[in-house]
């Protein structure tokens, strides 16, 4: 199966295609994973990420689901839905809970998760079925990258694809974000601890009281 | 404002009021917490559970939105939305890697959060906003509880009370849950370690065998 979903950190409406990305689920992998060593951001001579496969061992930051940055349309109608899971390298967030912003070299992993309703006893709702839709890595490495940070696409177990800085992730996470270009404001163990640092960026404090006055 | 949402791991359809555990939030408390130590369940002379507090330290499984286990009926009608956060012990999650089965001393915190909609640059779809609305624990101290495992609802930072075996959530999970009492038919990637184990209930596998033939 194809592997395909539409951006997930430049999260638009719709989903066109389910990814298969089965080498998340392989036991043997997960196995592998459980002590995770230091990940540190490796690239391959054609500019490639090396992405890291542990990252379910990772440090945990919130779930959403179906969320959209744009605005639905009539021709979206795609019957797909979708739980987004964020998770960070836990050096970077034990950073996070110091100073209130991302030090050099973190890395968060995006994780798109099937949405299934019926299965088992579940009534309504919605839980996580096996599939993962997309694995998206967005990386700090000052040097490495023009605006610092940069937004990579899980292709294979040893491959993921620079999205190019002219992406829109990038232009709409640095307007927007909270702190340092990431969506702090939908992590709600991390957003109180950049509101005491005051880390929120002028940006983010900007929309938040434009969104007050309306 | 008071603590209560309906118990979380008997996924009832509605949610009855907002929880305020606010100590969830405290900057101290996570930082405290990020290093976790390994964590045995402790007991209070009257039986409380004394709650692990770093458990977003501890191993993510899934999340789920809206998930109920019971039909919803016209006097429902809560506006409230909810995601439900499963974590597990590290020490037991590696057990289970080996095994596809749980260890004595297993701990899961199941962590209900409101669910919002409008909020920065969402705009559509859910995303996990600050409050945390329940908090229920469940554990296997085999030489403790008649069927080795007990639900437990975090009150305070110090306290979790124990729901009585008589309530719905020890049938329910007899029942219906997919391993060793516990609804690993919601966690991806556990449900193919499972498989592959041969540790599936007889009783989840009739479910499955009797969805299919509907």
């Amino acid at each position: 199966m194809q592997i395909r979903a539409l951006p997930l950190f430049c999260l638009s409406a719709g989903f066109v295609a389910l990814a298969s990305l089965a080498f998340i689920q392989k036991p043997a992998t997960v196995k592998a994973a459980t002590t995770p060593a230091v990940y540190t951001p490796t690239y391959t001579a054609a500019g490639d990420l090396i992405p890291p496969l542990d990252y379910r061992n990772w440090v945990y930051l919130t779930t959403g689901f179906n969320m959209s940055y744009t605005p639905k349309t009539a021709s979206d109608g795609s019957p797909m839905q979708m739980f987004d899971n964020v998770f960070v390298n836990p050096e970077a967030y034990r950073s996070f809970l110091e100073t209130g912003t991302w030090p050099d070299k973190t890395v968060m992993v995006l994780e798109g998760r099937e949405a299934a309703s019926k299965g088992s006893i579940n009534k309504s709702g919605n839980f996580q079925s096996g599939g993962v839709m997309g694995l998206e890595i967005h990386v700090r490495d000052e040097k490495r990258f023009p605006g610092k940070w940069a937004f990579f696409d899980v292709e294979s177990e040893t491959r993921a694809t620079l999205f190019p800085q002219t992406a829109n992730c990038y232009s709409c996470h640095a307007e927007h974000a909270a702190v340092d270009t990431t969506f702090v404001q939908f992590y709600p163990t991390l957003l109180p601890i950049a509101q005491k640092k005051n880390t929120l960026s002028p940006r983010y404090l900007k929309d938040v009281a434009d969104d007050s006055a309306k």
